[in-house]
């Protein structure tokens, strides 16, 4: 034993809904003491930093139900049951943007809420957009938009682009600005 | 109507736990439908960028229960009732890692994962930390760590910092650093 690891002892769905599922578990503590744990089990999604001819950020404008805010995020969606996230990230860029891409790379992989979930989220990046067809989800509702480093770092301050991986894309797109200069 | 809001039509606690608060909504589409949300509510959370006299970024060493792997992340800590963000990351500061700090400054707020969460994440960044006392919560284990941005940045590549704050963490002093160099 690490004198960190938790083992879990029982777990008991609770809620089993289209993007969440979850459990409370019992758990032995590296003191050997229970404790509960609450986990909400996510399928992971993926996330496209894309870029184009103009050099803009492409961003989907979208309603937020659980913050009651229209927010711009960089285009993204939950993996399908078994999907593997590089063709996720071709899938949901040509769904939510109309564009398809000659090759995308993967940048960078992280868990968005590690206390309480599992969703892993995989970002990509791609400035080799073609042209593809918009397709939507039945309940899905956005707009698409783009905005320079500059327009974006400004929407950051003014809280417009407001989630974990569209603040990482921003990050990311003006170190990748700082390092070509070098 | 803008064309993307929805609208609340019922709202039906499912589970209150001591993190995880979740409501299935009944809501009307931009387009008239009905569908449903699932929202899990969460106090907000407040993460530290804190760089040491080496110039070494103070990462907690930690058991994640969902993920069950042991990752390094930034200190950081879920938001007390009522609590002001700023005294929040006073205290988690001081809680996880035994250093309080002169001043630290607010970079950026995010929302984790605002497909099905409304988990506000706010990030502070200090550089005059000062000995404080570690208490940790009774069912809360760690171990304090600290990196050079390089070899934090190699932990990021191999999963060892897997997190969306702890990463955007890394980026940050990374930028950081590129910009005083200018």
């Amino acid at each position: 034993m690490d004198g960190l690891t938790e083992t879990k002892k029982r777990s008991k769905e609770i809620f089993k809904g289209r993007i969440v599922h979850l459990f409370l578990d019992e758990v032995e503590l590296p003191n050997g003491k229970s404790s509960t744990r609450e986990v909400v089990k996510h399928p992971g999604a993926v996330a496209i930093i894309a870029v184009n001819k103009e050099g803009k950020l492409l961003l989907v404008r979208q309603y937020r139900y659980p913050l009651d805010q229209v927010i711009y995020e960089i285009p993204a969606g939950k993996l399908e049951p078994h999907e593997d996230p590089d063709d996720s990230a071709m899938r949901e860029l040509e769904e939510e943007t109309g564009y398809r891409c000659k090759k995308m790379e993967k940048v960078a992989s992280f868990y968005s809420s590690p206390g309480f979930s599992d969703e892993l989220l995989h970002v990509y990046f791609t400035d080799t957009l073609i042209e593809g067809k918009q397709h939507l989800d039945p309940d899905e509702f956005l707009e698409l938009s783009s905005a320079t480093v500059a327009e974006a770092e400004k929407m950051v301050a003014e809280h417009q682009i407001y989630d974990a991986k569209s603040v990482y894309a921003v990050q990311f797109l003006k170190l990748r600005a700082l390092q070509a200069k070098k």
